[in-house]
């Protein structure tokens, strides 16, 4: 009979997750993973593998949950108003934080896209994601009158996934909240 | 009397810019650096101090090189040509690239900016100087009529720093030439 798990997974990914986030892949040792998780290495080991597996369970617990977040705050509003809330929001967001600064996502491209395939491969899959998040919002704000009758979704699409990278890291190294929507405004000047 | 070092300061920063680059900062051993450098640790630290002044002397380094390259290239053109040919052949050498892709400072905010206050005012340093020559091209672009009159320089210049970044990090996520191409066309459609 299989063994009963006795924590709740989500809780754990949960915590891991922001150990991550906040200190990179290479620099969270299995010792802090234990002390932040409430579980002893025995039982991390049975239930997520070892620190690289708990990584990638990390990076898709992450996706998961923002992706879900990114829907509900993209169909809250007209095409034009969402994208503009959620560019601004997200600037905002890291500007407001003290901790977990940026986009755990965004931040694995730049310390492992280059070094590893299987983690690359996620982060490509969660950028085809987002670009098609994007191209259904622009293509439904085309009809909606919203946006320009001739842009070109996919490519459009791609900018913008390329715009948010950027705007998470120059947030993080900004103070200025005002320059920051300027730059969001410029973002979305074209659509 | 001061030892005399008998190697080339410069050599031993462009190959321990390259082992920190590819690696990361957290990622990478002093062992590594090391055998990069062919110094053995008590040349290191004396000369250059610990891993962690060490990487600051690298995010230096590379700074300087790689600011008087993009100022070679910036001038090299038209305003409008130049910031064409400077975010394309960004584009370009990371795709072509196999290994050390991206930019070694860009990939440093996503690491560092939210944990070191040290690296966080060196990279929003490199911000400020990335975005003064943006207004410069700019202001010199909008002389010779390559630009808009009535572009609003300074945020125009956060706004090219911020694609930059994040057209960086997409470069390292796609394979596909074509649509970075296009990514950058959008990006300065609106000059």
């Amino acid at each position: 009979m299989p063994k009963v798990e006795t924590f709740d997974r989500l809780e754990v990914l949960q915590k891991v997750t922001r150990l991550f986030w906040d200190k990179g892949y290479s620099a969270t040792s299995m010792q802090e993973i234990v002390e932040a998780s409430g579980l002893n290495r025995s039982s991390l080991y049975n239930s997520f593998g070892d620190k690289y597996q708990l990584f990638l369970a990390c990076l898709k617990y992450y996706k998961g949950v923002n992706h879900s977040n990114i829907v509900n705050c993209l169909l809250s509003r007209s095409p034009k108003e969402s994208l503009h809330h959620f560019f601004e929001s997200t600037a905002n967001s890291i500007l407001e934080k003290t901790n977990l600064k940026g986009c755990f996502l965004t931040n694995s491209v730049a310390e492992l896209a280059n070094r590893d395939d299987e983690v690359a491969a996620f982060l490509n899959s969660n950028m085809e994601d987002m670009t098609q998040l994007f191209e259904d919002i622009l293509s439904k704000g085309i009809e909606t009158g919203d946006f320009k009758k001739d842009l070109d979704v996919k490519s459009t699409a791609l900018y913008l996934f390329t715009s948010l990278q950027g705007l998470q890291l120059t947030s993080m190294l900004t103070n200025s909240k005002q320059d920051l929507l300027h730059v969001v405004d410029k973002i979305l000047a074209g659509l």
